[in-house]
């Protein structure tokens, strides 16, 4: 009778204790049901967040990448994957040089990890456009835990090169023009007043002694006068002719 | 002793059920560890996305920022917080004009649902900078599940407005400036023709017919012929003065 006892006792105990297992086991479920629950939310969180990147970077006309320390492509928009007509697949892990990007050198990178962004002037390849000007901008970021990724911002600036440089030559034309006006009116100004003087003095000459003169000798000074007017209409109509050539 | 078999049994049992309970609590504990793993690296992962979408934004100069279909921000960037002279927190939640933007109307919003971007130029009154021209892109974009958010991206066209300006101001002013060449030497051509004409008329009639006037008339003619000069003289002085306020 003892030993039977002793075996309800164990069945007692083990009872308890699969009683207690289980309960141990529904709480561990119950924990992961509701981790799973986070962690789909989470999931579906990031999933959201990575769109927004997306979005952002991918609404830009800017080429936005970020590439690693070793200029591998980590992050690419959709401008550059049109405008270099690739795709982001292709362009990711390969190095940056293959869209004809200029290697930073030591100088520069060492003022870009100090002052954490650095803004250059560069020409560009665009298979799609050309030759492009464009202001690129470099920040250092952090990405995924890295230090030392680099945030490129490139924005075409061709446009507004020419419109600078049409301001620029159209400034330097006026001044041009300007000078012209002057050099003109005073060269026509002084070749205007030689023959003028003639005229004058040859008048002058007929009026005190004209009379007293022979025919010869006053047909001479007449002349004088009459050629001197030719010449002062020839200017005139090599003015005009000017005119046209402005 | 059939009931002490019994009990043995159960015993056996109730071990044999008790050792799967515990595996399979065991089991469920490690799904627990395992998605926990998974859980913390998702959460690193979701912080750094943040952390590299802010980095993207906030190294951009232009003004960026989303607000929801009730012009509500729910997110802005460095550039809005700096240029308002104002803190995310003081921001987020408020209406977009609050900033001083306009208030799009009915066709404009039907507009970008339809092509989804517009470009609009606004003036936006800066506590820092003044009146800027602004050139805003926006775009309909899905944002936490929600669609009909709007991504608003600002950038200052004030600069190049005002270079485009001063290029359109300089091509008129040019124009203007051949303009005055053209009238000008038209005048002044026509001008010293009338002159010129008179000279030459009264030289001829001298020539012909001087030897057989009275010295009054041959006088008259020489003074027409001086006055002539004279006023020609006056226009050329007239010309130099000219110059002096081109």
């Amino acid at each position: 009778m003892l030993y039977q006892e002793q075996l309800e006792t164990l069945i007692r105990q083990l009872q308890t204790e699969l009683h207690q297992m289980h309960d141990r086991f529904m709480e561990e479920k119950d924990k992961f049901n509701k981790l799973e629950i986070k962690y789909k939310t989470l999931k579906e969180q990031l999933m959201q967040e990575k769109k927004l990147l997306r979005q952002i970077i991918d609404t830009s006309p800017n080429l936005i990448f970020i590439h690693d320390s070793d200029n591998r492509f980590v992050l690419v928009n959709q401008a550059v994957v049109q405008i270099y007509n690739t795709s982001i697949e292709k362009i990711l892990g390969q190095k940056n040089d293959i869209l004809g990007f200029n290697e930073l050198d030591m100088s520069s990178l060492s003022q870009l990890k100090k002052e954490s962004v650095l803004i250059t002037q560069e020409f560009l390849v665009l298979p799609t456009k050309g030759t492009r000007s464009f202001e690129i901008t470099r920040y250092i970021i952090e990405f995924k835990n890295f230090k030392n990724y680099t945030l490129c911002v490139c924005v075409d600036m061709t446009d507004d090169k020419l419109l600078e440089e049409k301001h620029d030559s159209s400034s330097k034309e006026q001044a041009k023009l300007r000078e012209m006006i002057s050099n003109f009116i005073n060269i026509t100004s002084h070749e205007f007043r030689t023959p003028l003087t003639t005229i004058l003095s040859s008048t002058e000459l007929l009026e005190k002694y004209g009379k007293d003169w022979t025919e010869e000798k006053a047909m001479f000074h007449l002349n004088r006068i009459q050629s001197s007017v030719q010449h002062m209409v020839l200017m005139l109509d090599n003015l005009l002719f000017l005119e046209d050539n402005i």
